[in-house]
């Protein structure tokens, strides 16, 4: 998927030309493609949002659908253009993109079977993540692949947190399960319950559907709400200093580079010679000897 | 706007007068019309916020319509000095302080029109935020300069991340309206709905007003609330990233200096002389030796 | 207040002996009566919050009441004693421990003529903040100092900060009262209480008391949420950036000399001459020359 | 407990090749046995959790009872045959995993004496503990070392933030309880009951099952959220700083060493080299010259 044409090519075939406006915006037949498709999707969006609004009048429901099966045809028709014109069909419908575009006009397909199934084309929502590339919001994107790259080696982290953290809860409801659970009407009328009702108050979450009654209850809350209180911080605490470490040094992932003579690596970005071997790093530092020496 | 003036002067035509009195806080007369407005601020959202209240005898009510109209006739002179007094009406008129100086006078004269109008005298409270850089609250406003550099700085990689959050969330929400939505009395009875609940949880604001029911919405309620926590850690991570490296550098937006001589950079903002090679950074610092050496 | 004794000294007056015992813990009396005080605090709060117990037997009353008045004649008695041994009674009498001494003692004596004053002895546990200090929990004391003096360098930022969230909040709380307020028994009757939901939202604390129930009500609420989420963000950024500073330069506080010679600060902990001058910081580090030169 | 074996010995007795079952994961049998022993786990507290849930039909009491018993027999057989194989039986029986073992069936045969102990089979979570350090999960290990050495350096400091806290939050309860009591059906009708609301409040927990009522409790609600909002910093400042400490400098505690040439600094704990002048930075490394040169 080559990205960078600096000018419009008007003498392509028809199959790369439509290639160019669909899955491209450096034309202005492409751009204007890519905001017809974002405004489609928000519309369609919109819709199905609109759709499942209770006390919809029996016309507004048709228009509705007539809306909704408007959208999913074009992006139908998009999608076969898109498997047409592509290069290597069977990639791209395998591709996280394709599947998304697949799943985004199923639904409506499938409601004539199953009522209700259209609900699921809220994942078109999705399909507004390829605009974010198309329209090369750079800055924006550069920004993002700094907290993605951050949330990434952060995430092994927060999932072996998560276990600890799933496996107090899980205890803490049991718990609570057996302090409560003898009085009627409380919440805590099964373990699961309670566990939910301790997932919901050291998240902070605390929605009020079930809350302790007995003082002994009210108690171990307090300890679990403090203890949220406190170990809150931990996730966050991961990925500011994961943020801080790649703010600190942007080029960490991007000059990762070894030396060319002792292939060891962890450079500093501003070092001038190996930290090894003592050797210098970059070739143009190196005072001119012979032209004999090649590196990689 | 000149704004150092350390004598009052006794001497000026009246409009500057005036000027220095309204505008400017360093004579006497300036300081006290400034705490004379502050007083007349809050007051009169005092008035706004107590005239809104339930079950208020008609005596009151009339008292404080009254009081209402006082304040309104006073800021109203004021914003005409403003204009009579200030060298580019026009400029005032349309800059930032001169809208919202407008806009705290215009619901009074509007509820003659419509009832209810006032309530948007609440505006007024943005007026107070002229007073914070009157007073020249100056240590504070750096610290505030800082945090306002740093939240700008974070506001595209915020926005970025919201914008999944806000597709997720839309996401979540037609699976939950899906799982609920066929349970009487649950909330769930519409997709914008089950959305507005799934951000109520993500955020962990939880109010209770909408929860699951079904132990299936319950446990996708568990893993979006756990989710949450997760990710509430990411834009906290980034303002903390961003804050900490402008405590850490706060001039590095200003100054990334190399080197002459020996062209590395990393000096610190108040550094005179390199601190690898030595050498003066500065032409200016450096003793004159002759005037042919010349730099940038 | 000398504090370091390293011997009980028996040949003392008995002033003196009894300063010891009661404002000192280096000696076995002191660290005695010190455990004995700990307990009686502790013991006299728990007093006070089975007291305000409702469904309580007027045997039980009785006896909390004769507790209660136990501890104040002990209290009494000990903060008669402090006075009587003290070196300056005035200055500890008005001192912040002098003065918390005394309200710990008062409201038992105005429950004689005022009913309820007494739940005001919950006062007393700010007395635990002096057994912290007496115990000399010194590797917690030190986390303490370090944490309070991040803590107060925020402050005025986070000051600054929530100043502009009032504004903020008083403004979302006249256009939820305005969009809301219509309708009968949401909560949102008043542009005060409409505030207080909004502020109750924008710390995500969500009591669920008062929700929106319009459609419009709700898309700001999530306009608020979204943005509370984020801003919750800066006040946390803050302190982690304050706190990463004051972690990476512990002597930051204490040292923060000028130069002999030029005067200028902003020396690093670790420098041994003026990074702008060059001369020595220290004279111990001063090559000896003649003992005429003389510093500070 | 030796924990590298490259190859299983089938010529050790059968004790030792039990223990190897068992305790290790090296060898296929030991490998088997703990993937039973982790699915045997989950599906014990999956027991556990269904026969908590109401409304269960006799049959399936009966079965679930059956399912329980079998999990505890084995689980006594595995830890009866812990006990044989290991070499100390008393240190594992007193060791923190041998503790949680032994509680992990112990339940069973007590709920023969107490009706509902069996709630308490859920500690079996703690077990699986036990099998991330069996499966040998490095990375995620390495990262969880890093966060449990950042959080048990940030304990002390939490704690001693926490008791103010606590502190606080009982002062607060009491006013609050002084404030709303007076009113029937509040929900603050005892100390410990506001004090209870107070720390949902401050840890932003917000059930709404207590939520003042009065215009006095509802602003002084709102100061305790706000600061709530402002302190909710502090822990997550504290462990951010610690994470980031760490993160930085991993090895800080151990080298912060000069070129001994050049003398600058900022060199890595495993450089062998000087970034800057590529001198050798320790003289165990240089390349034996003369024994003349000596350094400082």
């Amino acid at each position: 998927m080559s990205s960078v044409h600096t000018k419009p090519k008007r003498d392509i075939p028809l199959k790369d030309h439509l290639h160019e406006i669909i899955f491209e915006a450096e034309t202005i037949e492409g751009r204007t493609f890519d905001i017809v498709l974002l405004i489609a999707i928000v519309l369609s969006i919109a819709t199905v949002f609109i759709e499942s609004l209770p006390n919809l009048s029996p016309q507004a429901k048709h228009w509705l659908l007539v809306i909704e099966w408007i959208f999913t045809v074009f992006f139908t028709l998009e999608y076969v253009l898109r498997l047409y014109t592509v290069h290597k069909p069977l990639k791209y419908a395998t591709s996280f993109y394709g599947v998304i575009d697949l799943l985004s006009i199923l639904p409506t397909y499938l409601s004539l079977l199953f009522g209700g199934a259209q609900s699921l084309l809220v994942i078109r929502a999705l399909r507004l993540m390829r605009l974010f590339r198309i329209f090369k919001m750079v800055p924006y994107l550069a920004q993002g692949n700094m907290i993605a790259a951050s949330i990434k080696r952060s995430i092994p982290k927060i999932l072996f947190f998560m276990a600890f953290v799933m496996i107090a809860v899980s205890i803490v409801g049991a718990i609570m399960y057996i302090v409560e659970g003898g009085y009627e009407g409380t919440g805590f009328d099964s373990i699961p319950r309670s566990t939910y009702w301790a997932i919901v108050t050291v998240t902070t979450v605390g929605y009020g559907d079930i809350a302790p009654q007995t003082a002994l209850g009210q108690f171990l809350s307090v300890i679990l709400m403090l203890t949220g209180y406190a170990i809150i911080a931990v996730p966050t605490g991961i990925v500011s200093a994961d943020l801080a470490q790649t703010a600190a040094h942007p080029e960490e992932d991007y000059t990762t580079e070894a030396c060319r003579y002792c292939s060891l690596q962890g450079h500093d970005a501003d070092a001038i010679r190996c930290k090894y071997c003592g050797e210098y790093l970059h070739l143009e530092d190196e005072p001119k000897k012979d032209s004999s020496e090649n590196e990689e």
